[in-house]
């Protein structure tokens, strides 16, 4: 464990969107300055921060010079090339690390991985082609989910197949990429844990909130989740082996499908997460704060809660609705900075309070 | 009454400390961006803000620049030179207005106005050179305070008499600037109103904070104040008279003297103020998102609490506590960003939450 970090001190941030927008004004809540790294043009996060460098993750000068200038490196999404790593690697710190990522960037490994941990998970295959596909078919049956192993959210990279039939239109749809075909598990409802993990080994959970999802997205989540006292002790416990095995510095949150046989994993993200929102509202110490502190060496806030919330994502056309919720006393209102509306894109999120204390 | 400003508008901001830093990041809450205009190098809040001009403000061709490229005006202090005011004002609204910086740039505008509101002061008469002391001295007695009756903050620009005799030597300190001496009043503590007025006449206000200041300058302020309710109803019909009165638009701080005949208005200032960063952690919309939200024409939040906190001001090398602060679990801190650390400099604060609910 090195110093922990002083005010002042610039970190560095790889992806410039909300959730990056949002570490950037918990950074400065701290004292610290933020450097965004980001491809696209006018990132939400750069209205907030210090600095931007904008360049592709290919253009390994513009990341070294970013890394020189910059105390330590963090991400708000996991999809960081392997030579950009190696090159930000090499002169800083980056927090959550390497085995995090090499983890979550490939659907089958983490699975693997979480398996290897003794946690369960939704039955899974590898896919490579259309004898495997038949392979994972007759092992997983239908309905089952085929998706690429890398580079999907929010339902990007996934094809439904609701019979056997389909599997030639589904592997058609990942363009030859590694895949992996996943069953469904029957589940009452989602819930997901925003842990973290300090320098120093402790680890914080943040209450599990309850998650629906509509289109594939995220839209709301609501603490508290309904869940058992023995599933509460569960969640977490799930949540401190996978950041224990990882060596994890950072927040992490970890998707969980309650079903009748307990928690079932259903992804990790090694970064804060939307499903952690409400921690803005009801708690002292929200989830950027905490990743940001954890980045920086210094010690976690404990994840109390003190109010009860309903996080709600604006998406699209939802942003017809700020003047109202603008005009709601009980509502904390957060929006991105986005220039464009566009349907299905996330544009903010309203945190209603619902029973304060 | 305008439209209210659409997320992505950008709100220009007069002073760039901590306050202005406090603002951007509200502002940036409500997707919108800030551009500070600060005459020093490396503002406080031009880490979280998207643009920053650094000019003095006698320079009107910046001011101009500036105005032409935001969409509204506010700043976090108020002593703003007129002929700066002229040329903003021409170009784009300004909020608080005119006749709040008027009253609150002038010490003997602002007493004559509270009293003629029906308001209680302390006891005040202006003293323009040796005759005019003499006679003030005469109505007022000792002790009393000499103050320059324009900028003066945080106890610069003061001397206390403590006998007729020290007339000569306060004097001299004033440097030939009109002043006024003030009475010292009998109180038991000082609260602060921190309220606020919408563009449409609604007034909101957080509940009174008890101030302790040391060395001139505020230490702590405690939620909720010791007040009875019928006090508690006063401080906010005053509060309302005083905004009401200059049709104010955004947040002001009330400086109380709490005596046995009543409340006595200590200050007004027309901004977001100091004993006001408690709604930080107390509140669902803070006194900084609250500010802007009146700037901006949207409806205000209406302050309830829902926590107790006692805010610490972090002053010079109070900054040595931040570990231990960061270590404690009920506690949120707020620092500046500040690269200088000097005695009896404003470096940060820490809201503790004292009673979650």
């Amino acid at each position: 464990m090195t110093e922990p970090l002083a005010p002042g001190a610039v970190i560095g941030m790889l992806g410039g969107g909300q959730l990056g927008r949002m570490l950037s004004m918990a950074a400065a809540r701290l004292g610290f300055r933020c450097h965004i790294f980001e491809p696209g043009a006018a990132p939400p996060a750069g209205q907030v921060a210090e600095a931007v460098t904008t360049a592709g993750y290919d253009d390994l000068d513009a990341l070294r010079r970013f890394a020189e200038v910059v105390d330590v490196i963090t991400y708000e999404f996991e999809n960081i090339p392997t030579a950009a790593l190696d090159v930000l690697e090499a002169l800083r710190p980056i927090h959550p690390g390497r085995r995090a990522l090499a983890v979550s960037q490939d659907r089958l490994t983490e699975k693997e991985f979480l398996r290897g941990l003794g946690l369960q998970t939704a039955p899974f295959a590898p896919v490579d082609d259309a004898a495997g596909l038949e392979a994972a078919l007759a092992a997983i049956g239908t309905p089952a989910i085929l998706k690429t192993r890398r580079l999907g959210y929010d339902g990007k990279g996934q094809t439904r197949l609701t019979a056997p039939g389909d599997a030639a239109e589904a592997l058609a749809a990942m363009a030859g990429a590694p895949a992996i075909l996943e069953g469904f598990v029957e589940f009452s409802h989602e819930v997901s844990v925003i842990a973290a993990r300090g320098q120093d080994g402790a680890v914080a959970c943040f209450d599990p909130g309850e998650n629906v999802h509509r289109d594939g997205i995220l839209a709301t989540t609501t603490v508290p989740a309904r869940l058992s006292h023995a599933q509460r002790t569960d969640a977490v416990l799930l949540a401190g082996r996978i950041l224990n095995a990882l060596d994890y510095v950072g927040v992490m949150g970890v998707e969980l499908f309650v079903t009748r046989g307990g928690l079932i994993v259903n992804e990790i993200a090694p970064r804060v997460h939307n499903s952690g929102h409400w921690t803005q509202t009801g708690c002292v110490i929200d989830q950027f704060e905490q990743h940001i502190r954890a980045v920086a060496g210094w010690p976690l806030g404990d994840g109390q809660r003190h109010a009860d919330v309903v996080m709600e994502n604006l998406i699209g056309s939802d942003m017809d609705r700020v003047p109202e919720l603008a005009a709601a006393r009980d509502v904390a209102l957060h929006l991105y900075g986005k220039a464009e509306t566009r349907a299905g894109r996330k544009m903010g999120h309203a945190n209603r309070i619902m029973r304060p204390g």
